[in-house]
């Protein structure tokens, strides 16, 4: 089967697949979790040709550690997909219900985005994931994930359709699969067919399908985050953050990249932090090179995302000079403030223009399970549709239902008939 | 000054828009009607200018009409400044308030989308609903008209440009003009200055722009509408909402360009519309043919919007039929079905895959004043961002707020610390 046509059998049954109840999607979502759970040991077996192909390929052990499933980590596998199920459903949803004169009322309710493709690297989890998500919101999904995990991949993704397909036949063709970089290619022309692409990967991934599709992508390919520490910061608790920001772990989107901190506090706070960060290089500009050692800041790092122990240090004059480095520098994913000052909190917090936006915390919480949104679909830097971490509702959209008793317009133009826009509960 | 300057000062604009309180955005607007009050005179001048410029062009005298301003349409432009000034403000406003732990709140608040750029043609009116819907809602706007209202733009610009200014220095450089189809071409390459682009005009317009940029499209390229006259219909309401969907405007993009009618009552069904449609040209398939008199329609019909008297008709046989008539070759625009089955009814509303859908009533409500959002941005038929008719809303986009009192993630990622996730009021 093309592409093409794959994408027009999801098309298809993404109708069937809006009008299904909550129940029936939960009934095949533990069908599939089940199907799983008995296949243990084939999809193991599956895996284990990946992994032997990736060591012949000689895959760096950080990616070969992300492809390995073992019985603990398919049993985590198993469970995320449980997660969905207890996730509330968005879809049916209302968000508006208003008289627009007698027996003529409009509603605006959540309806599923229709087809989603998602384009993800390596971890065969990520499919298991993905497709949960994808049906618990009524999409039809298209998969693509990293040819390191082919085998996995695939005996993953026949037994999740075979058993949605098994618990109701409205989700035959809501999965498919596709497993080549030309298939990518032929996808991402299918602007009529597919309503977004989601890709879960590198920033590099991020960027070439943003580049290269006229269909909306949901994600972010740069996670470049800051952290400001202001004249009036308690600078145990600014140590602390910076730590947790840079340190907890580094290869994260949401790990700060950058600190500012403002002049007069910077001869107390600098020493404490570099004290703080051990092991961290440090790179400075010329009024934080007076204060500690680092090395020379260059132009490039305030642009870099090193998602490693580096950080680029910057003495700023002002708040309002912290700001602007932010917005013209910063990825618009998520930076903090540290301050006792709550004035200058909410200036900040107004004035950068990021996704997430925090007053003395750390940006680490930047995350769909930290926000208790349940499940991440992936964390969008857009500024239209969703924004900041994503859950269910970002794979959904809106309807207006009109429900009327033969009411025209004419009536209203000509001055018959006048609206009454009353709101109801 | 070149585009990219005049995009990047209004990026630097937004900033500081998107932090002014309802208030200082009101009284701007307010200034701004005033000022057009009070320049009467020298607006109709320019106006008369590019009057004098379109007859000797010889313009089309539909398109003249829309470029003529006069004293009586000059109070009508004052007054929808007031409307905008009266509508609620999105912006501030709080969609979700979640305790993650003790003294760790989250908020999400609707922020202005930034800097939208507008593109629309000929009427000169626009221009001034535009920029006060764009000041309304925080963000910087960049204006082209229609080369057409040159000089009439240029005089509306300014003087609300003036005006605002006045009110308060934040506005320095919120509004932009730029004249020419190579500025367009330039603002088009504008994706990391520019959120969100909306054309305002002809299909081709909106198509156009869709295809040459990577900016986010707020619009509609075509309103290809159905009416579908269920088995179970009231035929008398079925021909009052034809006639009313075709004919009562039939250049807009929520009239009907197709009728489908269920088999068993065409018979009673096609005679009573052809009767009360008269003067329509009509196009109906083999069935429709044996029925009524009417010329043979094409496969090109079923794409076509006419926007103007003709209607293309269909005999089918099922509900399902009609639905996938509609999700086929519709533009996912507004549909209706006519029925008194109510289950029929919820299927047709559940499946058909279209941003308004609506029984028993005209699809000429679809219609930001009708649905009673107030002045309208535009009606999108795309599935992310806004669906549908969208108000000030859609020139919004939201930002996640995290408040802390020093919280890190290392205490959460090791046990230390547990969320709450607590909804707060």
């Amino acid at each position: 089967m093309s592409v093409e046509e794959q994408a027009g059998r999801a098309r298809q049954a993404s109708y069937r697949l809006a009008t299904l109840s909550t129940e029936v999607k939960n009934r095949a979502l533990e069908s599939a979790a089940r199907a799983l759970e008995g296949h243990g040991r084939e999809i193991l077996v599956e895996n284990l040709k990946d992994q032997e192909q990736a060591r012949k390929l000689g895959l760096k052990d950080a990616l070969l550690k992300r492809l390995i499933l073992s019985e603990s980590k398919l049993t985590q596998i198993v469970e995320s997909v449980r997660e969905v199920v207890r996730l509330p459903d968005p879809v049916g949803r209302r968000l508006l219900a208003r008289e627009l004169d007698d027996g003529l009322v409009l509603t605006q309710v959540r309806v599923p985005i229709g087809v989603v493709g998602v384009i993800f690297e390596s971890r065969p989890d990520a499919l298991v994931q993905i497709a949960s998500l994808g049906l618990k919101s009524g999409n039809a999904v298209i998969l693509k994930g990293g040819s390191e995990a082919l085998h996995s991949n695939r005996i993953l993704f026949n037994l999740i359709r075979e058993a949605v397909e098994s618990a109701d036949p409205a989700f035959r063709d809501a999965l498919q699969l596709v497993e080549t970089r030309e298939d990518v290619r032929q996808l991402l022309a299918l602007d009529q067919l597919i309503d977004l692409m989601i890709p879960r990967g590198s920033g590099e991934l991020v960027k070439s399908i943003q580049e290269n599709t006229r269909i909306p992508v949901l994600g972010h390919a740069e996670g470049l985050c800051h952290l400001y520490v202001d004249r009036d910061a308690d600078l145990s608790m600014a140590v602390e953050l910076a730590y947790d920001a840079k340190c907890q772990y580094p290869a994260v989107c949401n790990a700060i990249e950058t600190l500012l901190v403002h002049g007069e506090v910077a001869p107390q706070f600098l020493p404490r932090l570099a004290s703080r960060l051990r092991g961290v290089e440090l790179r400075g500009d010329a009024r934080t090179r007076a204060i500690i050692p680092a090395r020379e800041v260059t132009e490039a790092d305030w642009r870099a995302e090193y998602n490693d122990l580096i950080l680029a240090i910057r003495v700023v004059g002002s708040l309002e000079e912290a700001v602007a480095h932010i917005n013209r520098y910063g990825s618009h994913h998520t930076d903090a403030i540290v301050t006792s000052d709550s004035a200058a909190a909410r200036r900040f917090l107004a004035e950068v223009d990021s996704a997430s936006v925090m007053w003395n915390c750390s940006t680490r919480f930047a995350d769909g399970y930290r926000y208790g949104l349940g499940a991440e679909v992936g964390i969008s830097t857009g500024k239209v549709h969703a924004r900041g971490p994503v859950g269910l509702e970002g794979l959904t959209s809106t309807k207006y239902v009109l429900e009327g008793s033969g009411q025209v317009v004419a009536d209203y133009v000509e001055g018959r008939r006048r609206f009454t826009h009353r709101e109801l509960a």
